[in-house]
């Protein structure tokens, strides 16, 4: 296999050239850098990673901490962290962290430590004061998404509009009776986002006057979750809502098949919106607040990389746009059922 | 911070001793291995990876390519992987390469080539000719899971095995009429375990002298492929089977919220059997095969180190055992449907 000798040989520069043209830590004119970079891929050559990391520092490597990965929301956001750092040949370190799990304290103890990598995208993640004291010390950039701005570079959608815009959705079609379905109540085991939702949507039911009817049925975030959840709260004949607003899509779609198996229909009697626009969310006619956690994932690599060019560069928060996309799973409340919620509130 | 001075001095030993205590290449005693490594736990040390990557010539990386993440398989067998290797303090390094894009060209093309890691393990891959020249060259240990047998170490289920006995079980149950739904005819944006999968199907199906009647219906193998193949065929009276195989669960728990909306009910006149053992199966009380691809990772990685540790080692398969599960979504065929079954066929 061609050395770097070759390659400067070929190219009519010194080795020491040759490597600072092609590691990029020195100056070297573009027209030398265009040469040495044409001589490399004529020869084939490949630095050696490990060499090329103690001349620059750089690992080339970016790591990725995460909660779970069975999840709509995280696969697709590693898809688009992958995909934008494939294109600059950056490899992605990936580490799963549960919270409270061994492996999370693992990774904040020991490979946080170990910098393998140049920077740091943290999804869905809610640091403990420890850990955000690793966070500082590790003394690199840290760009995270969706989940608690750590003081950092940060990419998601505004959570809490979006639980509030899902919520005068219903409101506006004269739905006075709506539940909140889905998330934790301690907020430990779901993403910070879904408190934030909850938060957007008993906003929303204050400012119409609907405070007292405000009600909140937890559950796991989940498909299984909403389902359970829902076909609790939808089995109470007397205090059934007229609309669901889901914590998700996962969560919504649970809704709507446990109101099918409770002969419910919908929308006909039960309006249900979701947030996320899932891959489920089309096979179910379900009306949600739309986000892409593909673009999220390459907007944080975006962010990454310009803090790596310039540690100087300001810190940014992102907001993606998340539009109301409404289908078919809700509907304008019937006058006589309105009238029902009217005397019941 | 300590360097690797501070820790030989504290172990009274040279610092060409530490340093070997420490990276594992080369011979120490027992006792000053242990010595060493107390100092530099002691000290706080942390070794410069780079720098012991050039020594050894061990990245203590381990890369994974896979088509997707967005599956529930997928998932999970990384999150297997991810556990494994968090134990052993290896980094994963992580590559998403769908079939045929750029990503997946850049993958065998590039990466491999940079060696930056020590085995690789291939997730539901299917390599080209020209792919596997390149897996050969990259001259380190490979693992396959859940996919096409490379002739490496290799990890799955008998998907052939799922097939048969999944339709073996409504067989047995009096089924006569039976489809097989999911799946891509062609193979290429599925798993290579889905089309075994389908010949253990078909294997059962000639077994019982069904043959004339076993009928493959291909979608998507996702839960909305599954609703859609399933809406087209149940929504024709004449043809309908008494019982449907789902090439997995996804696909499986599709096809019963078709046959919900269509007024069918499972599994009063419809049998539905899946293969995976899902999240969702125990929400659809879904008979199936169960896998647990969290295990298979984990497997995987076992197989990688063994390989690691000593390259003369035999190469491996193994078959993860695949009970079936039966719950509710699978019944005895009544004698009338029974009857109406024998006059068609």
């Amino acid at each position: 296999m061609a050395g770097i000798a070759d390659v400067a040989r070929a190219a009519g520069v010194s080795k020491s050239t040759a490597s600072r043209a092609l590691t990029g830590a020195g100056y070297v004119s573009d027209e030398t850098r265009a040469r040495v970079q044409a001589a490399a891929t004529a020869l084939g050559y490949v630095p050696t990673t490990s060499a090329v990391s103690l001349v620059t520092g750089r690992t080339q490597t970016i790591g990725v901490v995460m909660p779970t990965l069975d999840r709509w929301f995280f696969a697709h956001v590693l898809e688009g962290i992958q995909d934008a750092l494939l294109e600059r040949r950056y490899d992605l370190a990936l580490y799963g962290a549960p919270p409270e799990s061994e492996a999370r304290r693992e990774m904040f103890e020991h490979f946080l430590a170990r910098k393998r990598f140049d920077g740091l995208i943290a999804v869905g993640i809610e640091p403990s004061a420890h850990e955000l004291e690793r966070l500082v010390a590790f003394g690199k950039p840290v760009v995270s998404v969706g989940g608690y701005d750590v003081g950092t570079n940060a990419v998601s959608i505004d959570d809490h509009a979006a639980g509030r815009i899902a919520t005068e959705h219903l409101i506006g079609l004269g739905h006075r009776s709506i539940t909140f379905i889905g998330g934790d109540p301690d907020g430990r085991r779901t993403s910070f986002g879904d408190r934030q939702r909850l938060d957007g949507y008993l906003g929303a039911m204050r400012a119409a006057g609907l405070e007292a009817s405000a009600r909140h049925s937890p559950s796991e975030a989940t498909m299984p979750g909403g389902y359970g959840a829902a076909a609790d709260l939808l089995g109470d004949r007397r205090n059934r809502p007229t609309g669901l607003v889901g914590v998700c899509d996962e969560v919504a779609v649970g809704a709507i098949i446990a109101a099918r198996r409770l002969g419910i229909r919908v929308p006909d009697t039960l309006s249900v919106v979701g947030i996320d626009d899932h891959s489920y969310a089309d096979m179910f006619s379900l009306t949600t607040i739309q986000q892409k956690p593909h673009q999220q994932g390459r907007a944080a690599v975006q962010l990454l990389m310009w803090q790596l060019d310039d540690p100087d560069a300001p810190t940014h928060r992102i907001y993606e746009s998340s539009p109301l996309i409404v289908r078919s799973s809700t509907a304008a409340i019937d006058d006589e059922a309105s009238a029902i919620v009217g005397v019941r509130t």
